[in-house]
């Protein structure tokens, strides 16, 4: 196992691996000197910069990016939370895996190679209202899993998943590790009516009311309150952190993911971006909390890492003209008048 | 000429060729049972129902995508209203040429055709402060330069500009269509400093109140007001429409080439979208003026179609997923439960 404790975790969270100063130092001055006005290229700019300081390169390259799909079941599911049947994580699996989904269109679109990583569907959490969704090995075995995905040599990760009910498992941990409850964190993810809004609603407050003990501990709320496919994003995050790989993050639930890291430790998204902001409403929110601006905002709620996928057409558009473009001196172009 | 007179661009914007509602519907159906929640791709959905619209296809293509820029150049340079001087519209035409620009970039990612389109470089509008920047005819000549670059079996374009001192034009033909002065529209373009920026806001000024008398006319604004590179997008806007080939429109100073048409007849935008809201800050009002949701907000200001480009990625996503997602019972995957 890569972490054979929760204090592993943590440990590594306070040393974390920094970016390379000299790289983004090198890509910004590169920056100036191309045929446009200083700035005008705005966020491709800034992605340009972060790819290489992360990849630790004035040139970064996007030759193997990956994009890992983690899977999981939530035993929250039987209280009504969702608008489809638990069934359909493994139905979609299998979509997945023969090509129909939304995100295998937009890994052969972007150029990405697509990991799916189903983790115990036959065993889905906990009923966290009434009792710990995993323990401990649990969880540390989902963020093994996720941990062990990770190719050191990509060039580029997004992260994103697949779980019918876990936008109630990500609501219920933004809402123990950042307050608020149901009310600021609930939506309709997939579409839920009503009725089960307000079973949302109530399965998130007695999460809440059953588990107020451990609410100063991220890595114990990560465990108790969350799911196997979050932990498996976050043992990713961590892998790619070590091997110096930017990450795009996916929509509210693998950004709630991510969360508990990053209330240990607020500097372990600095390797991250976030690829889009989805219509589910608590995303922004989310989003907000973490210092983290979407790149994206195309009102979209599926997951599967659909919003990030596509984010990394703008990582390559970013490239393309950092690697490509003249320099004034190169084209003959006059700067401004100062 | 397409257009022998201002009144035959009157008629046309009377009598605009529709979209197809029945290619549009069945896109939307095709939508709908998709292997997603309904509604859950956003505006990739909404923009696969665009193309299927305007080019009558329930599966529209992207085979022919064409990016045109349109440079021109603007008397009204000479009052010091850029950070760059005017000979930098003809250097940044060779930049094109010789493929060093960004849009040269975004263009081959993209998998677009790059158009460049230098209009009288030699013969910038005169400074509209004291008199008319066109005459009937040249105004006329550039719209018929730019519809004829259109080539009836383009499947999407792009429109954008290149042209010192233009985003001055731009908001003086905002200004006085849309009121709000220098005030509203003038924002620092390329990165004007704030000598320019005052220098900006006077020649605005100055220009309002000398063509005061045709601020009713739409098409007399765009003559007296314009340029020959906005008059020339607005051709090519009238040629897609005519030919079924949706747009995607650039920045500030392309939205402002549209707009005489958009007061002619709101629909002429019907057929447009707007690729971004540029960081010029007053492209967001313009947008909302003409009812424009941009897809791209990444705060980039540099015009020649770069944010057009970008969103042709989202065009080709949309249609990825459209074309090739399985449906639900292709795929065996449970519906909701409803």
């Amino acid at each position: 196992m890569q972490f054979d404790s929760l204090d592993d975790i943590r440990a590594f969270c306070r040393d974390l691996p920094r970016g390379d100063a000299r790289a983004a130092e090198a890509a910004t001055l590169r920056q100036q000197i191309l045929t446009k006005p200083p700035g005008s290229l705005g966020r491709l700019e800034e992605l340009a910069i972060w790819l290489a300081r992360w990849q630790g390169r004035e040139q970064p390259r996007l030759k193997r990016v990956t994009i890992t799909v983690f899977a999981g079941n939530h035993g929250i599911a039987a209280r009504g939370v969702s608008a489809y049947p638990q069934a359909v994580t493994e139905q979609m699996v299998e979509n997945f895996a023969r090509g129909g989904a939304a995100i295998n269109q937009i890994a052969a679109l972007v150029g990405a190679e697509l990991l799916v990583v189903p983790i115990g569907l036959d065993r889905p959490t906990r009923d966290f209202t009434v009792v710990a969704a995993m323990d401990v090995d649990e969880f540390l075995g989902a963020v093994d899993i996720g941990y062990r995905t990770v190719s050191p040599d990509s060039d580029l990760l997004a992260v994103g998943e697949m779980g019918i009910a876990n936008t109630t498992t990500a609501a219920v941990v933004c809402a123990a590790l950042l307050g608020g409850g149901a009310e600021r964190w609930a939506g309709r993810g997939t579409g839920v009516d009503d009725a089960g809004l307000a079973r949302k609603h109530a399965a998130i407050e007695a999460a809440l009311d059953f588990h107020r003990a451990i609410t100063g501990d991220p890595l114990a709320v990560a465990g108790a309150l969350g799911g196997r496919e979050l932990a498996a994003i976050a043992g990713a995050i961590l892998a790619a952190r070590r091997h110096h790989i930017p990450v795009l993050i996916d929509g509210f639930v693998a950004t709630a993911a991510i969360l508990p890291l990053a209330r240990l430790e607020p500097g372990i998204v600095d390797h991250c971006r976030a690829g889009h902001v989805s219509a589910e409403r608590a995303h922004r929110a989310l989003l907000r909390e973490l210092g983290l601006e979407p790149l994206l905002d195309l009102n979209m709620r599926l997951g599967e890492a659909s919003g990030a996928g596509v984010a990394i057409l703008l990582a390559r558009a970013a490239l393309a003209c950092h690697a490509g473009m003249a320099t004034f001196s190169e084209a003959g172009v006059s700067g401004a008048d100062q």
